[in-house]
C-alpha cells in the first residue's frame, strides 16, 4: 500500500459520521488509486461516551479533548467538522498553528475570518480545504479553482441552500404554505429543528461569499453580502412567478460590472429555461459565467452525510498527495484585485 | 512574476488559436494567481507560411517541423492539438519519450492507445492531460479524478458531442428535419463539412470510453463500444419519443453491472424529469452517478476554440504547478479492477 496521512476528525456530527462511514468501505480502494493510506488516528467529540452503532477503526482515538489531536505530532490533517463560529474559529488556529492541515465543512467560519484563517494557514506552511463548505458532494470549489483557473469569472450564480430549494419545490409543485412545506422539509431530515439561517439567507450568504472569494480573487467582506431570506414568500408570490414564466429560487448572486461586484443572497425570478429553474427538491447548483470556458453549470447533493463527507475526503487526498493547488494564491483566492461592493 | 514554465502548441487550429488567445488576454492573471508563468516558446502547424491575423508573443518560435519541440530543453510541456490517431499517437509517443508532458485535446488516441500512451508517460516521468478531451470546457476529468476521488461510480452518462444535441435539438423544437437540421449545424461552424464522426456516435464512443476508463478503473477496451448514429432519425421518432414524455440524446452511458460494465454510444429516450433531457442546442452534460456523493450533474460547452483551450490551460497549470494528480493511478485511471463488458 502506499504511504500513510494520518487525520483526525473533530465532530461526530453527521459529516464526521460520513467520512467514517466512506473510509471503512472504500478507503481501500482510496489508498490504491492515490497510493497514500488515509488512517483515522483519532476522534474527537464532545460526547466520546455516548453508545454509536457505527464502529472506529482499530488504533483509532476517541476522546473530548482536542488538545490530544495538537499534541500528537503523527496526525498530518485534521478534519474540523463542527459548526458555528466561536469554537470552530479557535480549534481551526489553533490547528493550523501547530502545523497542521484542516479540511472544514464549517462554511460560516470561512466567510467571516478567511483573511485571518488563510493569513494562519500561509504562516505555518499548511493548507485549509473547504471543498465541502459549498454544495456539498458537487466539487464548485475544485472548478473555479482548477478546471476554470485559466477564465476570469463574470458571475457566479447558485442554489446553494437544499432546505429553502425543498420548501420553495414544494410550495410550486404541490401548493403547500410556507409553514407546511418547511414542516416537510423538517420531517424529511432536510430542516434543523430551528431553521433560521437556512430560511433567512445567512447560509446561502456564507457560501456565495466563499465563492465570490476565489471567483472574483478580492477580499469580500461578508458584512456585505445583502441577505433576505424565504420566510415571508406565499402561494401569491409563486403564482405571480408563474405568470411571468419564472420560478423563484433562493439564489447567492456574485458579479462582476465595470465599477465592482455585486453580492446577494435572495429570492430571485428565474426565468424557466435557465438551467438553474429545473433543480428541483433538496438538490444544489452552482452556475459559472466564465469568460474562456462559457457558463457552466454544476448540479448535485448539497448536504448530508456522504455527499458532504464525499468533498471532505477529496480535500484529504488532495493534502495527502501533496497537490500544490490547496496552497497559495489560487487556493486562498487571495486579493489580486480591489473591486468594490455594489450596493 | 513567477517561475517560468515553457510550453509548446503543435497544430494551430481552433484550438491552438484558443489557447494564444487566453495566453494573450489572461497570462499576465493566470501568472499571478497560480505562480508560474506560462511562455510560449514554439507553434508548431504545418502551414507556417499562412497569413494569419492572430500575433504570437515575442521570441515564439514558428515552424512546420516538430523536431524543434523535440530538441528544445527548455520545453517542458507540449499541447498537442491535431486530429486524428496515426501522427498524433506519434507525435505523443516521441514528446513523452523526450521527457515532456503532453496535455492533449485529441480523444481518438486516448480512446484508442490508452494503455500505450500511459505506459510511456509513466516510464518517462512525465504526466499527460486530458481535461479537454471531453466536453471541453467543462471540467469533467477533474469532477471524476479529484473531487470525486473517494466514491464508488455506478455510472456516466453524458451527451457528448455539441454538434448531435443541435441537430436533435432542432428537430425536436423547430420540426426541422435531420437533414435540414444538419445544414443549420453546419452553417453555424457545429458541424465539420464532413460530419460523419461526430453524427455516427463514433466521437460520443471515444469519449464515453475516456470517462469509463477514469470512473471505473478498469481496462476499456474501445471496439467493445456499442455505437449507433443519429443520421436515421425522423420526425416520427421525435414524435414518438414525445408521446412516451421523452427526448431523445445521444448519449454516451457507461454502467456498472454486479457481473460487468456496460458501454455504449446511442441515441436515448431520456424522460423529461432528467437532468439530461432539458440540455439544449450545442451543450454538452455528464452526468455522474457517485455512491456516496450522489448524482452529479455538470453542463456546459463542449467544443468551440475557448471552451477547449480553457480545459487545456487547466491542464498545463497543473503540470507547471507540479501537481501529483497529473501522474500515477488516480490520472491514468490505472486499472484496478477486471470488469468484463457486457453486450
Amino acid at each position: 500500500m502506499g504511504q500513510a496521512h494520518r487525520i483526525a476528525i473533530i465532530g461526530r456530527g453527521t459529516v464526521g459520521g460520513g467520512v467514517v462511514d466512506i473510509l471503512a468501505r472504500e478507503g481501500a480502494v482510496i489508498a490504491r488509486r492515490c497510493g497514500v493510506d488515509l488512517e483515522l488516528a483519532a476522534v474527537v467529540t464532545r460526547t466520546p461516551s455516548r453508545q454509536r452503532s457505527q464502529a472506529l477503526p482499530p488504533g483509532c482515538r476517541l476522546s473530548a479533548d482536542f488538545g490530544l489531536v495538537l499534541d500528537d505530532p503523527s496526525i498530518q490533517t485534521v478534519l474540523l467538522l463542527v459548526g458555528g463560529t466561536t469554537d470552530a474559529r479557535e480549534i481551526c488556529l489553533r490547528c493550523l498553528t501547530a502545523g497542521k492541515h484542516v479540511v472544514t465543512a464549517n462554511k460560516a467560519i470561512l466567510a467571516e475570518f478567511w483573511d485571518e484563517l488563510f493569513a494562519c494557514a500561509e504562516r505555518h506552511g499548511v493548507c485549509l480545504g473547504f471543498e465541502s463548505s459549498v454544495a456539498g458532494g458537487v466539487p464548485v470549489i475544485g472548478a473555479l479553482r482548477d478546471g476554470l483557473v485559466a477564465n476570469r469569472i463574470d458571475a457566479v450564480q447558485g442554489i446553494l441552500n437544499g432546505t429553502c430549494n425543498y420548501i420553495l419545490t414544494m410550495m410550486e409543485e404541490a401548493g403547500l404554505s410556507y409553514d407546511e412545506a418547511l414542516a416537510q422539509a423538517q420531517a424529511l431530515g432536510y430542516a434543523e429543528a430551528d431553521p433560521a439561517f437556512d430560511v433567512n439567507g445567512s447560509d446561502t450568504a456564507h457560501k456565495i461569499a466563499i465563492l465570490a472569494r476565489l471567483a472574483f480573487q478580492t477580499r469580500i467582506n461578508f458584512r456585505q453580502v445583502d441577505i433576505r431570506g424565504i420566510e415571508a414568500l406565499g402561494p401569491g408570490d409563486i403564482a405571480s412567478a408563474r405568470r411571468l414564466g419564472c420560478r423563484i429560487k433562493l439564489l447567492g448572486i456574485a458579479q462582476r460590472f465595470p465599477d465592482g461586484i455585486s453580492l446577494a443572497a435572495a429570492p430571485t425570478l428565474v426565468p424557466l429555461g435557465h438551467p438553474l429553474a429545473s433543480v428541483r427538491l433538496n438538490y444544489n447548483a452552482v452556475n459559472i459565467e466564465a469568460d474562456a470556458a462559457g457558463p457552466n453549470t454544476l448540479i448535485g447533493q448539497g448536504a448530508g452525510a456522504r455527499p458532504t463527507a464525499s468533498a471532505v475526503l477529496s480535500d484529504v487526498v488532495a493534502i495527502a498527495c501533496g497537490e500544490r493547488a490547496l496552497s497559495g494564491p489560487r487556493a486562498h483566492g487571495a486579493p489580486l484585485f480591489d473591486l468594490p461592493v455594489i450596493f
